[in-house]
């Protein structure tokens, strides 16, 4: 059944989760749909409609049980699988992330950064420090991370993702511009910042919010 | 009409885009829409689909003329108003957006950049200068920018967006986590780099691509 929930719900999943955390540190622990749906600015058919796809997650009469919501589905968003993640290239887009995103709060583990350039081989963020692409072989053995983080140029970007499907990481967080046909058993999500961009000159011009 | 176009298919426009400057620069001038399919590997019909949805773009027996399919969907994105962008918040992220996207292939122009911090301000990026936020104000007065990009603190966002409406601004592409309702006659993209990352921990619990 999972395989078959549409891609525009599961992106939608991420948002509940972050209202729904958001809610638990405002002392809330039941909503109504209604509710829920005024907060995020979305129907309340739509989030009955969302939920549906995952079983529904039982709400009654009274509304969700916050804390059970968020559990659900930060499970669905695999928060407890606590996957593993390492970082190439680390250049201004890397270090951006490396200490923006808040990868806790997704129960991932910023484990490993790599790159090639001797400037920033040694320097540390968030208590990890940057090594040497020589050694991410090694890394990848000890350290078994599931998912890689492509902060590199495009033109390098192929031949280290090879190299990482090959050592067996599973899903690649792309903002490194290169187009992939993902091989089996490969996940990918790609970050074309420019994408968003286009689209935004889209909207100012068709005047749509 | 435009208003109608849905919003799965403005998304598609933007890697479109690419792929034809791709061939423009690789010497192509007709593409049918079976090449094109594969080349981007979407299915032939869907290409049709989204191209109707403006028109149709007047593929013959031949297939499309790729100079002009590109300048068409270059002006559906809006490339040709040249609309002038500020970044707001030039921290680690601004710096690597300042860095790393390609805005003049999108038509727009970096006109100018603000921080607070005073290790920052007077330094030079791509020939500008990163001014204060006191002089946002008048900047925007003499410049006329149509869009802002956020890269500036949740805590410190909605006020600079407050501000920012007040001052004319149509466009904002969001990189600060603050939710907003945008009001009328506004346009926002948020850039929730968490979210996505969320998307890939899904799409490998579930074995997805």
């Amino acid at each position: 059944m999972k395989k078959q929930v549409p891609s525009t719900v599961i992106r939608r999943l991420p948002r509940y989760h972050r209202y729904l955390g958001d809610l638990i540190k405002a002392g809330y622990v039941r909503i109504s749909s209604r509710e829920l749906s005024e907060k995020m600015r979305v129907t309340a058919s739509q989030i009955r409609q969302d939920f549906n796809c995952f079983g529904g997650f039982g709400q009654q009469g009274y509304g969700y049980n916050v804390n059970a919501l968020f559990k659900e589905i930060s499970s669905i968003l695999a928060v407890d699988m606590h996957y593993k993640a390492i970082l190439v290239g680390y250049g201004n887009l890397g270090n951006a992330i490396a200490n923006n995103v808040n990868f806790d709060k997704r129960g991932i583990e910023l484990a490993g950064i790599f790159d090639i350039n001797d400037n920033v081989i040694g320097t540390k963020i968030r208590d990890i420090e940057v090594m040497h692409m020589d050694e991410i072989t090694n890394f990848i053995e000890i350290n078994q991370p599931k998912i890689a983080i492509l902060t590199l140029p495009k033109s390098e970007a192929k031949a280290v993702f090879d190299l990482l499907v090959k050592m067996g990481i599973k899903g690649f967080w792309n903002f490194s511009n290169m187009e992939i046909n993902p091989p089996e058993g490969i996940s990918i999500e790609n970050m074309h910042l420019g994408d968003s961009l286009m689209t935004l000159c889209y909207k100012i011009k068709n005047d749509l919010q």
